[in-house]
């Protein structure tokens, strides 16, 4: 066997204390795999005493993440600090102007700075970024975006990226509870953050989405591109409409060409029940690449976890030792084209829930409205009466979110409207 | 860019035609994602006048497919001519013997002689086997076995490997039609062969959870060591037992270490409904991988077809004009462990079906010939008897395949008993 390949890894969490973990109790069987013994060298966390599983007093210890990126000692550096800037973004910087192999799970980063980043990864002997972990959890997804489907002309890539939000969602559908208690109930169980912005925001998914976005339709990475909506206004009363009619509410991640570029955009949708992505429940995440050679495929696993994460780390790392360091986004940087930053005109279905006063011609009324904006009804509902109210269910057959965007505002000026209209793009069908 | 990466094509059949079409058609694209400009060069095939959708003319002719394999004008060999043995098998070693990349879709050569030919490939200075469109269709299941899931030790990999199987048993679950008759209409509508045996047989799906096996052991492929059992006797009155219980019978492919090393198994299973497995309908090939880090993960896709297998030959292609040629199975092939031959003891659950005389006493008979063998019972049923006949179906708790049989043999034995009891493991529960 050739030289060991060293590593350095910066931030213990349970990311990195289970890529540590497994990188010193499986070693031999890891470094078979790779070619070469892989060997931790040097480390650095917030907490020192801290007890990660391993005897950490044969490694050396850094204070500071970025003296461990430039060290001498590593040819790899680990990054599982997190956050977009800070010591994260110098540390991946320093390790990659020193020549060395850098993996990270740190999807803010590679998100808005991948493009610099990859730039200086190439520009560099030595250097190169890769960052399976920061997508999708353990599932080997940026793999098979970028080498799997290589000879593909992909036209969409979608899928579950947060496990919060679809454990969020599944439990809503099976308790008929609202948002905010499931999230509590969430909370509570470790499955969702104290301050959730970033999962229940869409803000995560959206990381993923723009990375995926950017390795399958070659273009650079552009995450202020991203149409981001998260879970929070999504109903009880949606889901169960949803569910009447065959869908789930899920928040999917899609990334798909249009005529007017890339379109790139997380949100709850509605997806048939026995969809590949509607049949995903609960905390798995689930990535679907639609290709004019494959067709479809699926990748489906757990988004989130140490160990989990840690196996894309180690697919990372055993890719570096073996010399497998195809360019970051799958071409060189300078090949890469301008993303698109127009949104596509969101053709498709939609669903729409109308909350009316229960008098004669309301429904005629909002059956005007969108005949106004030639939406064409493929299936209308009314739900039991609530007071005296009554919610309508629509479900129409291809238009455009500006067409139902305007319809809503008509709707919403009605007389008879008791409550803002609520929209839902259709997705899968 | 770099030199031309030179392309020799032998069969042009469905798949070999559809990887033509897109080298040509969509090269520059595919060019891209390789870092270099592919080249088809010479093509080989049974009949030089059938249209293949691309001028042909612009390629060297060769009339000998080993011919085309020494050819110096080739860099990278391509066998799509199928079989075993034959000028499949020679047209590799030609290729491999004179330094070239191989890939192939050939799931049978790889199964039987992948040991001679992936030593042959890393004692030959630029050779390199690759063969993801060999398993399971477009999905990039080697990739992700051999790479994706490098960190993990694999406890288990198991699939829906065979898309003519799971379309024939879909077709019985959803019409409740015999076996004969739905292999009948699969071939009319050409998703079943003339001779349907290396698919319904098992044969197909062994070749490919031998090949699978290898790569998630990192063992010796032995294909010999794979036990077959095929569809042919799956009974209309098995789908809809199994149905009643919340079942689907699937024909599966398992490959799992146990303490008796390592066992391969394809056969009729049945799997919960709702199982990842369960869910998979119709063609659609799924591959589930275990392993002690990342839990489990699961690839779905087309299983076959040109397009979607032309997909993985290509993103063999672009691995190998990158240089990225990991060992065949993951660890060179004098680190392989010796393949496990002894059969595990096959422990779990089991379904069985028996067949009785409507008389007092007869459930008891049973009872205590599943008693005398520790079989203890999880669920039994007795359904509507058809003349003298009372159909019993029963789940075990978990026991041993030996003593499964040993019980059926006692059940055969007894004067009630009106035909040979049937048995299947459950996966997945």
């Amino acid at each position: 066997m050739s030289e060991p390949y060293k590593i350095g890894i910066a931030g213990l969490g349970t990311v990195g204390a289970s890529t540590l973990q497994l990188l010193v109790n499986e070693n031999a069987r890891i470094s078979a795999r790779a070619g070469r013994p892989l060997k931790v060298t040097g480390i650095n966390a917030r907490d020192r005493a801290k007890d990660r599983g391993v005897d950490l007093a044969a490694f050396e210890w850094f204070d500071d993440p970025v003296a461990l990126a430039k060290s001498n000692g590593i040819d790899m550096f680990i990054e599982m600090i997190g956050g977009s800037e800070g010591v994260a973004k110098a540390s991946v910087e320093a390790a990659l102007a020193s020549g060395k192999a850098v993996v990270t799970a740190n999807k803010a980063l590679v998100a808005h700075h991948g493009a610099a980043l990859s730039k200086l990864a190439e520009e560099t002997k030595g250097a190169s970024l890769h960052f399976e972990p920061a997508v999708a959890g353990g599932i080997p997804a940026i793999k098979a975006l970028r080498e799997g489907m290589a000879g593909n002309g992909v036209t969409r890539v979608s899928g579950i990226l947060n496990g919060t939000c679809n454990y969020i969602l599944t439990e809503m559908e099976t308790t008929g509870a609202a948002f905010a208690g499931v999230l509590a109930d969430a909370q509570a169980l470790g499955y969702a953050e104290t301050d959730p912005t970033a999962d229940v925001g869409g803000f995560d998914a959206a990381h993923k989405l723009a990375i995926m976005a950017a390795i399958a339709f070659g273009q650079q990475i552009n995450f202020d591109a991203v149409q981001i909506d998260g879970i929070e206004n999504v109903s009880a009363e949606d889901i169960e409409a949803a569910a009447d009619m065959g869908y789930r509410i899920r928040l999917l991640g899609v990334a798909e060409r249009t005529d007017a570029g890339v379109s790139q955009r997380v949100r709850p949708c509605l997806t048939p029940t026995n969809s590949p992505l509607g049949k995903i429940t609960g905390v798995t995440n689930a990535v679907l690449i639609e290709g004019d050679a494959i067709g479809a495929a699926m990748l489906t696993g757990p988004g989130a976890g140490g160990y989990a994460t840690a196996s894309a780390v180690l697919a990372d790392v055993v890719d570096a030792a073996r010399g497998n360091c195809p360019p970051t986004f799958g071409l060189p940087v300078g090949d890469l084209a301008t993303a698109s930053t127009d949104p596509a005109a969101d053709e498709g279905a939609f669903y729409m829930r109308v909350s009316l006063k229960d008098q004669p011609g309301t429904l005629a009324a909002v059956a005007a409205a969108l005949g106004k904006e030639g939406i064409s009804i493929h299936r209308m509902r009314q739900h039991d009466h609530t007071g005296d109210m009554a919610p309508v269910t629509i479900v129409t057959h291809s238009t455009t979110l500006a067409a139902v965007d305007r319809a809503k505002a008509n709707i919403a000026s009605l007389d008879v409207s008791l409550a803002p209209p609520v929209s839902m793009r259709i997705v899968g069908v």
